[in-house]
């Protein structure tokens, strides 16, 4: 297996297609728009979930399960989230098929039309609060943290794996609460579990901020957002959550009794990751030798190679590493001995270069003599002969340190690709020469931001919490702006 | 909160939809068919995919995921399957909605139609099949042993919480191989694992066997199955483990270079448990005060209820309480410390035992003087007064202790529920007035099958693996039969 990928700095999305297809991720499906996630994709993505779930369960959430569709009537009920939803979704019409007449197949049996058509969900807002309304009666009953992992579906016209795929996976949390507060709270806490997945699971830094109302998810009173920086200088939406105010509540009539027994509308919020994530994950770490994976979501962390010469030799390579892989395995560590003889060695570590295993062990006749290994981290391509006995502690810390490293790297990329511009020529110029985020006065108006989007395809990715108070202009009206946002073209 | 279910021997269907509801395990949503899962019944599922999805990674199987629409003629590909799945759909003709001209709400629009309409789901194989093609080339790349956690949707007339709606939850396994031989193997290697499943942790008995022709799966060479008994004598199939032989190979055209070089078919199987395990679940155990749950799969395995009058009692028992909790949870025991004080603890013993907790301790101020806990276990509704520095040694047995009784108490249900029977007449009789299994020699037509099912409405469960030799007649026709088959009404 050669790798042969197309090199990142010839054409950076062309390499990210090809990664995503050979290092065994994903794959286009015979389905318009819907992806097959393959094993090794699917084995980091539960590593996600995983994370993700134990966090939001040790912060109260409880999962449940709410039907795939949503009558029509439902979505039109929150105003301003049937403009954002009700357009490119998946309509159900028909509940049967029949046999052609003509006998040329299978047709829909136009007898069995549905009354009222059934979207497939784009996002669950409407039909939880429309459960949640017979679930809330007092403020006994709240706050109410639900979360749920489910597929969702939007029509894209233009799809890329993990990216944007018409069927997604992803969680979405909808949470009830009996004041504002408590709500704004909780979508500040959820926005505290992204982070810090991103940045410690991930390995993906991440700035944290709020949307613009142009931005922000449709029936939502404020979005608070990760933002991610890709190595094309694209950012990247790593994840949202949502303060929605009382205004499904309202759409749904969800009231309860508050301790002084008067009647009183909820507050909401909602909060999402989806398997876009996987795509955020490739295009921060890998490179044109492919994957590179964060030690917490590799599904093998350590791969060991025999190079030998007969069965004799691989025999006793395998008595060899017996015990290192049952002490790997004992200490938690996800170790493969790929003992394969239908492959040589050159091939598999190509292999797992493309499949990102972040440490790799050869062990041949010399190591064998030697009573060594050869050690090589994924990260840095680096390799090292280490001796058996210290092997287990040294790649111990070593998954640690490429956890860091890869962090710490795409830490260095994104500040050294944060530009603070003052005017709307370096703006565009330093969009076109550098990309990265750009740091600029904004007046806050609705057509800047829209004009600006139009002229240079940048949006507003996020203001970033707790901004620095600095007076200044904005850097296309020229009006007066009390702090500089964040702009970025985006995935 | 008074239970006030209604009582098993009055209407056995109206308790099931009751406890359902007030177990808070389930519920209807707002789309016809489709159910809410609530999160007590959805962490019941978690519990049991949890248990599931370690035994088949166990045996070698990888999770992966196929997308949820099926372009209408895959379905048409495999000349069986599509007279089983291709009737009852839900269809998506449309990928747009818009706002309605005369501003009444939003309507589908007409000119975004789709070229093929696409099938949600229904179960996987064709589009897994178009898929595998491209996995397959050589014998090098088998045995290929995919699993699938998914929603899936038949559109039912009728519909019952987890039994039969529309939309459910399931895992399917879809495997391939280079031999006969080996396929077989896997199905039944599945067919184990459920069993274990069922018994071990769901304490369900099961009996084993293959489905005759009229009830295999569409498309499958020799269905395999796990059928269950329900406490008002109709069976329940718990799982289906399907060898498909070569069909979907040669309706996809999924060939593989064998060790010889020559070009082969691949063989099949597929094969799935839902979350009608759920029905079976609570219809095996539950009383008319209830849930009874195994302990292997209860949410909460233990509740401690504490008995005060005033906040220095609480405290009192607050703190005595502590040491018991970190002993329990460090065992891996599930125990919640229910301490409201908006409800009493008469309310609290009925919500528990609505719910089905194994195990719940209760101590008040006598108790706190005694140095004792009331420890009441939910199968038998028995209660002892234990010492405390015994507590947590008697509650760890009492879980064993109840997962075991629970099983064999269905057990003895069951055994007492198999009647052989010899004559048509005594067949109609015990089915009439005991119900349960019915063991009867059968002439092995189709045409004998069908006549007594519409005769008395009831199938044949399975053909029981081993089945004893013993030469017999039909009790139908008179005709020769070499072994007993077992019937029953079914869920």
């Amino acid at each position: 297996m050669g790798k042969n990928l197309t090199k990142r700095s010839e054409d950076y999305s062309k390499w990210y297609n090809e990664l995503v297809v050979r290092a065994d991720l994903a794959e286009n499906s015979g389905v318009r728009g819907c992806m097959v996630i393959k094993p090794y994709g699917y084995a980091i993505w539960e590593k996600m979930q995983a994370a993700l779930d134990k966090m939001f369960k040790e912060t109260g959430h409880e999962n449940a399960y709410f039907p795939i569709f949503i009558p029509k009537s439902y979505l039109s009920k929150e105003a301003s989230h049937v403009e954002g939803f009700a357009k490119e979704c998946a309509v159900v019409t028909h509940y049967r098929l029949k046999n052609a007449e003509d006998g040329s197949g299978i047709v829909v049996d136009e007898t069995a039309k549905l009354e009222e058509e059934l979207i497939v969900r784009p996002t669950s807002e409407t039909i939880i609060w429309d459960t949640f309304r017979k679930w809330i009666q007092s403020y006994r009953d709240l706050p109410l943290l639900i979360n749920q992992w489910a597929n969702v579906v939007r029509w894209e016209m233009r799809t890329r794996l993990f990216l944007r795929t018409a069927e997604f996976l992803w969680q979405e949390g909808h949470t009830a609460h009996a004041t504002e507060a408590e709500a704004i709270a909780e979508a500040e806490t959820i926005l505290d579990i992204y982070t810090k997945f991103a940045e410690a699971h991930m390995a993906v830094p991440v700035i944290r901020g709020t949307k613009t109302p142009g931005e922000r998810f449709a029936g939502a009173i404020e979005t608070y957002c990760i933002e991610a920086l890709m190595q094309d200088g694209k950012a990247l939406q790593a994840g949202t959550s949502h303060f929605l105010g009382q205004n499904f509540a309202k759409a749904f009539d969800v009231k309860f009794a508050n301790k002084e027994g008067s009647q009183d509308y909820v507050w909401a919020t909602s909060w999402g990751v989806s398997t876009r994530l996987m795509g955020a994950l490739v295009m921060t770490h890998s490179d044109d030798n492919g994957l590179v994976l964060p030690p917490k979501l590799a599904p093998i962390q350590v791969v060991i190679v025999p190079i030998y010469k007969g069965l004799d030799q691989l025999e006793a390579i395998s008595e060899k590493i017996e015990p290192f892989l049952k002490e790997l395995r004992a200490k938690g560590i996800s170790v493969k001995f790929d003992n394969r003889d239908t492959h040589k060695p050159g091939f598999k570590f190509n292999e797992y270069e493309l499949k990102g295993v972040p440490v790799r062990l050869a062990i041949g006749q010399r190591d064998l003599e030697n009573n060594t290994f050869e050690v090589a981290r994924r990260d840095t391509l680096e390799k090292q002969t280490i001796p058996a006995d210290r092997v287990v502690a040294h790649i111990e810390g070593l998954l640690e340190e490429i956890q860091e490293n890869i962090y710490k790297r795409a830490e260095k990329y994104r500040d050294a690709h944060i530009t603070e511009v003052d005017s709307y020529e370096d703006f565009k110029r330093v969009l076109e020469e550098k990309g990265g985020f750009i740091s600029a006065h904004w007046d806050g108006s609705a057509e800047t931001e829209e004009r600006i989007k139009e002229e240079t395809k940048a949006t507003i990715r996020c203001i970033p919490l707790q901004p620095k108070n600095e007076a200044g202009t904005c850097v296309v009206t020229g009006k007066p702006s009390q702090f500089r946002v964040l702009f970025a073209k985006a995935y």
